[in-house]
């Protein structure tokens, strides 16, 4: 049995599981490449301070054959890291900051080229330039077995149409289709968290180049990186920074490598551990650092800063619905930071609610009741849905819109678990709300904890899943509110119609009793009609 | 931006994404330690045809700290691939093996000595003996970074307990609680789906040792390893495999590195894809080889041998739910073996229904009604569940109880998609059926599509969907005769019901209309009873 027992590189563990990659199916697979690259795309830009302009390109070559093309503005790649970038699974930057970004994992983009390889037999193609530099174009061939890549040609060429930029090119089995789910859905939603960003999208059957043009010419903020916060430290890894540090000290050693750490909180902790200040890190037994472990938990230390984190925004996440939905009724709540397993988060929950179709009442400045016909494209009606369906949940992680494993992920469980009742909406237990609404919700994290590498859902850790409950319970109490206003209203003219119908006859009836003229009786019914009027005002 | 871009351990990977294998809380946690370790245990104890007897054992050290051991009597582990084995991950036997078994990835044992030393900052311990060499007890240390392991400590010792077999041991931050997805739970099951196991349990806050006696005593047939069949080869395999070959000719390339593949289907093949048979492997080009894939895929070649495949039964299955349920009715079918990406797998359903709690309503020979007191314990009626909730579903993949993940598994939204209300149960649309039933589904495979490496639920791909199906279209529709039948004997109780309650106010009628004698009365009823009764005769 011994010897069949080998190594297994990471490259063949994900060929062969490739749906854990989201290459489940072509229509899949070319939704994941496409995002792949344009989350790459993102991230560089905005960490080079420029605003966005991303190109993607879907060509199709056979009927399974598509060539996908994604193509950027941002710095350039250097040749060095060309073959590590696209050609080797898990290599990256950022997956050891602790700082907000898209990708995360350093798999993604080498994972598009391994599947286009796979299924096409080709490598990527990679045009690249930097400021300074001659644009380069690549072609790669990936050794599964070795989990590197080889750059098998490198042609220099001194034009090309951009300063300075990225273009990924990969050809992959896939099939492209339209609707809920697809590449223009994922291209739509990213440009509603993007506003910052300009995308050029082209695809089959287009007769024309779709342009989502930016709503903001500012770069968001580039979150800063942070040290480990205390609390996220296991013993684990405490003994191992604890061997590695330069520091010579205990007390220098917690200040220096952690964040929120002063020299009286240092103190305590070492205190409580019952330990000495200049201890040497390096000649902590287990059992020491145990206690140290148990000390930190116990130490009040203030939560880690947030200038790592970079939200949508309250305004921003109004503005994309307004752009996206026509709805009566909108509300955001932007929650504070909070930490899960040390890792700062935040949460951003936006609500669009409408009564789809007939007519709508609103009241004037008078308390009068004015019928409006409603407008609505089909657009609309589709983002909001039908006032029978459960509500439409918009998933945002980092800025990229999670389009698959909606029932597996975090935010619909708090969805599910929020009661919708006593907001208006009908819901039966544990399931979405009913109604005519899309629930935004976004987490902007160091670190997403998602339940695959494909990225498609958000594991349920707990505190992410109390954050979310509080947020979806700040709007929906606003949405309480308008509804049962909108109730009221609605019965309100209900019950006016009723008094318009029966007045005249009320008059009727008195004229017969008491042999009133036509003069008295019509003046009756007014003085009837202006009293309730008056005192049934809302 | 370049120079903090750097490679990603798979150790590091996992450590930071550990939700993942199934770490997310320290409650699922001790499951999956427990998991991967009794999995590895019953694959090597099968491979080297033992009955396997395993023990776990769950000790409580501190609040969050359990120590947690499971011993096998399989055939031990030679010193060299120890730290492999259970300190690499990422390494085995059974991810390039096409053969069925419970692990496959070389991933889970080592994840969880990792998860150990992460949270309890000691590595795992291991005592292990193979027939005829010593006893030797290791302690290991793993190192992230570089992601392989250090034996720290080896003592010899001549004596043991056991002829053969290894013991792994490690300290996790846990939670131990019992109930629905436990470790209770997970042993349970497992035993039903192993029935040649013996397993003994030990968990904190028993007074003594649970065993589960073994229900059979051979071993199941040991699954045969097979060659890939050409339909599930994509294209960048097929060119690796071309240039990787011994095979000097194309068409001895084929017949050799396939399944499936004799002289005429060869023939075939090459033709169609306008190459020579004798043309060299190594020497195709990409264009050429995307012909003869094209060839491949249009060619008829006979379905994978399933001899690599080792379903549980009809028998056994219906063995299990009867120990388990005491249903009202049992129905299993065992699918003939499909393909998926050229992976064979076979599907095995079965379902068991009970009314549950109070009268059942049994026809005898003659034709008579009887009512029967229903005898059910407890323990059964959480199984079954109440007429009013959902069916519960008990998942298997590889013979291993799927716990999690329910709502995202490929089972699941088959069971959804099968419309019950044909078979008589109650069913909102794509939700799961009502009833007190319990669905049990296994997928034997050599390669089971899960959705994470936490091996929790399984993929969606179409052709097994399909199966599923298939296989509960079929006990549904068993299920649909034996509920008919049954509703019509619960309303013919009731109509019987009705005549023994009116016939005599009949008498009565008939008495005072034709002035009949009180004996006349009594035999016109009697007489009346008898008619009725034989006309309707079910």
């Amino acid at each position: 049995m011994a010897d069949t027992q080998r190594e297994i590189s990471v490259s063949e563990f994900f060929a062969k599981n490739r749906h854990l990659l989201g290459f489940d199916n072509p229509r899949k697979a070319l939704l994941t490449t496409i995002k792949e690259a344009v989350d790459n795309s993102l991230d560089a830009c905005e960490e080079a301070g420029i605003l966005p302009e991303i190109l993607v390109e879907i060509d199709q070559l056979e009927e399974d054959r598509f060539r996908v093309a994604i193509e950027d503005n941002g710095p350039g790649i250097v040749k060095a890291q060309i073959p590590n970038i696209f050609g080797k699974l898990l290599y990256g930057s950022k997956f050891h900051s602790r700082r907000q970004s898209r990708g995360q994992q350093g798999i993604g983009i080498s994972a598009a080229g391994l599947y286009g390889q796979m299924t096409c037999g080709k490598g990527p193609r990679i045009w690249s330039k930097t400021e300074r530099g001659k644009m380069h174009q690549f072609e790669m061939q990936m050794d599964l077995t070795k989990n590197k890549a080889l750059i098998t040609k490198d042609e220099e060429h001194k034009d090309w149409h951009r300063k300075q930029g990225t273009r990924f090119e990969i050809d992959i089995e896939a099939t492209y289709q339209r609707g809920l789910r697809s590449v223009d859905d994922y291209i739509k939603q990213t440009a509603v968290s993007n506003p910052h960003a300009l995308i050029r999208f082209r695809a089959p059957g287009m007769t024309e180049e779709h342009i989502y043009e930016r709503a903001v010419t500012e770069v968001p903020d580039l979150a800063e990186e942070i040290k480990p916060h205390p609390y996220g430290v296991e013993l684990g890894e405490l003994m191992k920074m604890l061997r590695n540090t330069n520091s010579r000290w205990l007390s220098s050693f917690l200040q220096e490598e952690f964040c929120r750490v002063g020299p009286k909180v240092a103190k305590d902790i070492i205190k409580a551990a019952n330990l000495g200040e200049r201890s040497y890190p390096s000649r902590i037994a287990r059992e020491e650092a145990n206690n140290l472990y148990r000390a930190i938990q116990k130490s009040k230390i203030s939560a880690p800063p947030t200038t790592c984190l970079s939200p949508i925004g309250e305004e921003r996440i109004t503005e994309g619905l307004m752009k996206e939905c026509d709805a009566d009724f909108y509300a955001v709540s932007t929650r504070p930071p909070s930490v899960y397993r040390g890792n700062p988060f935040q949460i951003e929950v936006g609500i669009a609610w409408g009564k789809p179709g007939g007519d709508q009442l609103e009241v004037d400045e008078k308390g009068r009741i004015e019928k409006k016909k409603k407008k609505r494209t089909t657009d609309t009606e589709d983002l909001l849905g039908n006032a029978d369906d459960t509500v439409r949940i918009l998933r945002f992680a980092n800025r990229v819109p999670l389009l698959f494993q909606q029932a597996g992920c975090g935010f619909t469980k708090a969805v599910m678990q929020t009661s919708w009742k006593n907001y208006g909406l009908s819901q039966s237990k544990s399931s979405l709300p009913i109604g005519s609404a899309v629930i935004f919700i976004h987490m902007a994290s160091v670190w997403v904890p998602f339940t695959s590498e494909a990225k498609e859902a958000i594991a349920q850790y707990p505190e992410i899943l109390k954050e979310v409950k509080l947020a979806l319970q700040e709007v929906g109490r606003k949405l309480g509110v308008h509804i049962r206003r909108g109730k009221k209203v609605s019965s309100e003219f209900q019950k006016r119609s009723y008094i318009e119908k029966y007045l005249p006859h009320v008059g009727i009836g008195l004229q017969e009793i008491l042999g009133l003229s036509m003069e008295d009786r019509e003046e009756v019914v007014e003085a009837l009609r202006d009293t309730m009027e008056t005192t049934r005002k809302i």
